[in-house]
């Protein structure tokens, strides 16, 4: 008999890495109800909105309620003003983008998510491990395979293809969620011959890239050949604290062409018949963004962020706990003392200092042993996780 | 050689219906600059949002500002607070849900889209035809062959199963996208216990439920047994003008299992993986179409929009023409006069009263000969158009 329902589900764990998170922070905290937690954990943001996003949104509102400003369905692929604002935003690294390539969105994890419809069943899907879960679970859930190449601490976490490596769908994402580590131009490079040498297709999640304070690529269309081989996928969430807007945009190039086929044609086709583009006022509050003053506002909260990071990292080195990330990155990826179990870790740090982080055996099997902090909650929270954290481990 | 583009794509018209009518017009526009059109094609609302919704999401956009009233990543499936006032919105109609069965989305159009995520690759889906074409588009992309329940004039647009139907998945919209049809309580119960009979699953479109004025059912849970085998799908885009906000919701009851897996789960898991909720001040927005102030404000908007349709239908029985719809609905599914071709019809209305219509073949092979228009811009054009349309038919 044939079966009704995708039981691909089965194959994924029954819980999100960050529900499970989240449900023992909730049983701890029912517990302990006197207890004051530090959260670094999830990668929310915490600073407000900017003037400028929030004035945007505010007229936008008032242009719907009259019938000449009114904005009803708009364009599936977002409207013209902001696909140009991204466009303009692009150029300041030097990648010069056809409007017709950017398509706006609800948020990278969407699109994330549902790139994979424009890919066969059986196509060979190469993840980093440690990974975003988000990139693994939409194509198991779709009951495709998926491979690893390993990311470790040997390869600074930042994994380049061998000569004999075979793969049609690869995932990067830089600075990486969860370890931080960065490609720099020359590694990026490595990564687009070998796509273009094996016909593979490069999903580049770039939705870190306004914390780049160094000289490295914030797009991999700063590689050439890469709008041959690559897709990349960005959000306003951490540029501009949009986690709670939802506004992302995701660059398919025209130049992007398998099976004599053009994926922008396909994503486009796929967009216009599976969703209706993003809120008239998100979109106008996502273009204020990229107005000099908001790009400003932008900044100074993520160097605030940046700072904060800075914290965190200084603490680990003066304890001489090994981690990566911190700079470039929000994330802090340290091992756990001990290369004790993440989990364990996770408890412990909850128990003896109050402090909620992200254990790294969710990211994957190279995750074991490590653990994930970030410095969202900002520079005041981390230095008080330190100052607790320190007193734990030094007692 | 295996293959990595998903090939599915190539079986489904290179072109959405809409985007084919937004093209036509458009080049008709360019050809006659001076020509004034009525557009009574896509269903777009025109009427501004009601004041009550304003003001919440400007609220909304004010707390973004605070870092203590700030809201990042919200629950994947909605706020409490929204999925609280849908289920407030359900007792109306006499249905008792469980907060926990209901998701909120960015739309209809995404839920219908993104629903078949659930189910097997080999289901039998079954749609009726002439279709609202996201049903048949967002299947036949994922590789599912898909079969047709012949909607006509003989069976009032509103098919029932026979006893030797079989189907796995049944899509159902009431009142219907694009004929106007609405299935009474006892027609819903016909369908609901061959679906428990066969072990099929309904997909029930909602869309339109605000446009009943009559003795019908709002919600497939007014029928008993229902809840253990359809999903709903409803949104605000009709309900409250939000084809511009983006908000819909959609009913995974815990009641429906399958193969021994719980849908709701599966649908929690997906949206969790896949998506990140919706923006929290559209949530606010969306919270206040619900309060006594929202509601009333819409109803006045539906009843201008039913004012509007019964302008058309009232023309359209003065000139013979034979129609259904324009009643509990917006559209209004018009024979073509000498039942000619959809698109000539299209074409010919477009150029001699310069009325933008949509062809009823765009919805399927039994539309054809017939045509939509929508009641959307309002009785003032509707009086325009019919007036137009009278000249041109009597001359």
């Amino acid at each position: 008999m044939s079966q009704i329902i995708n039981h691909s589900f089965d194959a994924i764990p029954q819980s999100y890495l960050f529900s499970e998170v989240a449900r023992r922070v909730a049983a701890f905290r029912a517990a302990h109800p006197e207890r004051q937690l530090i959260p670094m954990g999830i990668g929310d943001v915490t600073r407000p909105l900017c003037r400028p996003v929030i004035e945007a949104l505010k007229k936008a509102a008032e242009e719907q309620t009259r019938a000449e400003s009114f904005h009803g369905y708009g364009p599936e692929q977002g409207y013209d003003f902001l696909r140009r604002a991204v466009q303009a935003h692009y150029a300041v690294f030097g990648v010069q983008l056809d409007a017709g390539d950017i398509f706006i969105s609800d948020g990278a994890k969407s699109d994330l998510g549902n790139l994979p419809d424009l890919f066969s069943q059986d196509c060979r899907v190469l993840l980093p491990d440690p990974v975003y879960p988000v990139y693994r679970d939409s194509n198991l859930m779709a009951g495709r395979k998926v491979e690893y190449l390993a990311a470790t601490r040997e390869n600074g976490f930042a994994p380049l293809p061998g000569e004999d490596l075979r793969a049609d769908l690869v995932y990067l994402c830089s600075p990486a969620n969860p370890t931080g580590a960065a490609y720099t131009k020359e590694q990026l490079a490595v990564w687009v011959d070998w796509a273009l040498a094996n016909d593979a297709v490069i999903l580049y999640d770039a939705a870190y890239e306004c914390f780049i304070r160094e000289e490295l690529p914030h797009s991999i269309y700063q590689v050439k050949g890469a709008e041959r081989c690559a897709i990349e996928v960005c959000s306003l969430s951490k540029t501009a604290g949009f986690t709670g807007m939802r506004c992302g945009y995701t660059v398919v190039p025209q130049a992007l062409v398998r099976e004599g086929k053009s994926l922008r044609q396909m994503w486009l086709r796929r967009q216009c018949t599976k969703m209706n583009g993003v809120a008239y006022p998100v979109q106008r509050a996502a273009e204020a963004v990229f107005t000099p003053a908001g790009m400003a506002a932008c900044k100074e909260d993520i160097d605030a962020y940046l700072k904060a990071a800075s914290v965190v990292a200084g603490a680990l080195e003066e304890l001489g706990v090994w981690y990566c990330g911190g700079k470039n990155s929000p994330y802090i990826w340290m091992e756990c003392p001990g290369r004790q179990d993440s989990w364990r870790f996770f408890d412990a740090l909850l128990e003896n200092a109050g402090i909620i982080g992200t254990p790294g055996s969710g990211f994957g099997e190279n995750g074991k042993g490590y653990f994930r902090l970030s410095a969202f909650s900002g520079e005041e929270n981390a230095r008080a996780a330190m100052e607790r954290l320190r007193a734990w481990l030094q007692s």
